[in-house]
């Protein structure tokens, strides 16, 4: 039985989180959730898995996360909430900077993270990896690219030769180049393969997300950046494959259901049955096809992977920049096209520093938000 | 440095074998090879690689194994070749059921065997396999399906929850089905991706050849045929699959070249980059199919599996009378539809016994020989 910590617990992944819990009720105890603003869906949470703790980020009299007297979790902020003792495992499912501290914090105490908040390592790859080297802390994928290469990797020496991460290639994969600067945030939303957040779902569509999982894999896998491929891969089957230094490729498959890598990173190193999780059919997907990532159709993305490759605090500037863009775009202020245009702009400018220290991230992410900030109020 | 003897090394697997030796001369010294007639290839093969000991079937003055002078290995007949105390792993990639007796010794002496000869443990999976166990000898696949499964396996918890295992389909796998009857040898020599030996490549047009795999799984995972699947894809690039207990699956992949498979046995723990070996590249097969097995278009396969499944005797009767009638049709005796018939007479026939001697079976291997010639005798 694990002890666990859910943050981002109303969001997509949190959710799914929950729902892998729901089908494991003897391997999984639920000892504190947090939330944002969703109170309504937080107070059924507690009401279903009786958590301890509890946090959200609005404040409301009481929180309203008892109903008829029956809970009452303790209020306990993030940060303290994955450090107490009984705490075996957190999923980091918050979104943008949120998870950073919190991650930081349960693997100092040397306690297992399931990351699904990526950008804490897109801004802080190199801090996050090493801090769970230092208190020999587990830093589990929960992506299903990475958490794909982290079981192809499995049982394998190391080093391998080629990391080759699939991509779907999102809604706009066949849509001409040059309509694809105009297309709305509905259009956007529509991915044919994962449902998903809504920003994440945005990333997905300019494959900005794509890069991100490159950068991701970097610091997760040590695997320099020239040993990374990506590859497109319309159906989402193949959620991504590894290439040994004897020329063998190993791929993990199944359908897009991200409660699969979820479980496996909760439940690591067991791989246990869950009825409620989707099996993979072949002839379900009787044709399973490849093609090259088309650069002049996603600019985001060698621009990102070059932040990536330039280090110190260029990824997280990349994170915050895109974090805000995205939220504009979500929010009918500027156009797709304006995301990766946006984001180059404020890479251009940046002064790059260390990440040695969640001081310098953060500041390093606050500066790129209000360039964009500026950026827009100039329009 | 392992010292390898081959079994088998003018045939395709042998061949392919001593090429990936061609490619990693610090990692393998031949010390034996012994071959059935093809005593040109098996004397220049002597010249390249200077094993210490060679056996061929045939018996000609002074085997001509020599080339002015300069090489002259001692004779020694496989059972005690594999016995010598260097060496260290045996390649078994003779055909038919050459290779029992050898794999027999040589795992009764804790020997690593590489088994391509997949007759053997279709003949004696029981018998091979408990020999291994008893005698903590490891016995490797050598089979691109079996290996890929193993690969699979590779780091994974036990029991597994399904064994996928890939099937081209061959060459007859669009042609209209009452024409199928009627092939010659040339066309189903015509292997649409696999280059191999020529019975196991009429074994791979009837789908003869999938139901052995099967049986060799079963065998060599310890896997309940009832979680042994097999799915028709084409392009023969993911060599098997498996489903874990949580529903991940997993691939092996690579271009169809059997010397990847054969050294990954050799070489195993280890991977090692070999230029000889061609390396996976995802856009040069931009469509990955699967379809359902035809089981109206390869009666062989069912009728196989079930032989598999009776156990005792059966699976080695199904081999010899298999062996047979590919022969037979090969020399142009029978046509294509005759072989699954002639083989499902002989099991019908079949009076079976425990298969747990080598006499045992050998005696139902002899048996089963006898009745394909008397059918034809009297033909």
């Amino acid at each position: 039985m694990k002890n666990i910590v859910v943050l981002g617990s109303t969001g997509s992944i949190g959710t799914q989180t929950l729902d892998v819990v729901r089908g494991l009720p003897d391997r999984f105890n639920v000892v504190g959730l947090a939330a944002g603003a969703n109170l309504e869906l937080l107070a059924r949470q507690v009401e279903e898995f009786r958590p301890r703790m509890v946090w959200a980020d609005v404040d409301r009299d009481g929180l309203q996360l008892t109903r008829a007297g029956r809970v009452s979790p303790e209020r306990v902020p993030m940060n303290l909430m994955v450090q107490e003792p009984d705490v075996d495992l957190v999923m980091v499912a918050t979104t943008g900077r949120t998870g950073l501290e919190p991650t930081l914090a349960a693997l100092q105490l040397g306690k297992a993270v399931a990351l699904s908040n990526k950008e804490v390592i897109i801004m802080a790859g190199e801090l996050v990896t090493q801090t769970a080297r230092d208190h020999d802390a587990a830093l589990l994928p929960v992506d299903s690219e990475p958490s794909a290469i982290w079981q192809c990797l499995r049982g394998e020496p190391q080093p391998v030769s080629k990391l080759i991460i699939t991509a779907s290639g999102g809604p706009f994969r066949t849509l001409p180049v040059a309509e694809i600067n105009a297309v709305t945030p509905e259009q956007a939303l529509a991915h044919p393969t994962w449902s998903m957040g809504r920003k994440i779902t945005v990333d997905s569509a300019s494959l900005m997300n794509k890069a991100f999982e490159v950068i991701e894999c970097r610091w997760l896998f040590s695997v320099p950046f020239e040993q990374i491929d990506v590859v497109v891969h319309a159906q989402s089957v193949i959620h991504s494959m590894v290439e040994f230094a004897d020329g063998s490729v190993k791929a993990q498959m199944g359908p897009p259901d991200m409660r699969l890598p979820i479980q496996y990173a909760m439940a690591y190193p067991d791989r246990v049955p869950n009825e409620r999780l989707t099996r993979y059919d072949p002839l379900r997907y009787p044709s399973l096809t490849f093609e090259e990532l088309d650069t002049a159709r996603y600019p985001a993305f060698a621009m990102a992977v070059a932040a990536g490759r330039k280090g110190q605090s260029y990824p997280a500037v990349l994170s915050a920049a895109d974090d805000e863009a995205v939220h504009l775009f979500l929010d009918g202020h500027i156009g797709f096209g304006d995301i990766h245009r946006m984001v180059a702009d404020v890479l251009d400018r940046h002064e790059p520093t260390p990440a040695n220290t969640v001081e310098a991230i953060l500041e390093a992410d606050t500066w790129a938000r209000r360039q964009v900030d500026a950026a827009i109020a100039h329009r």
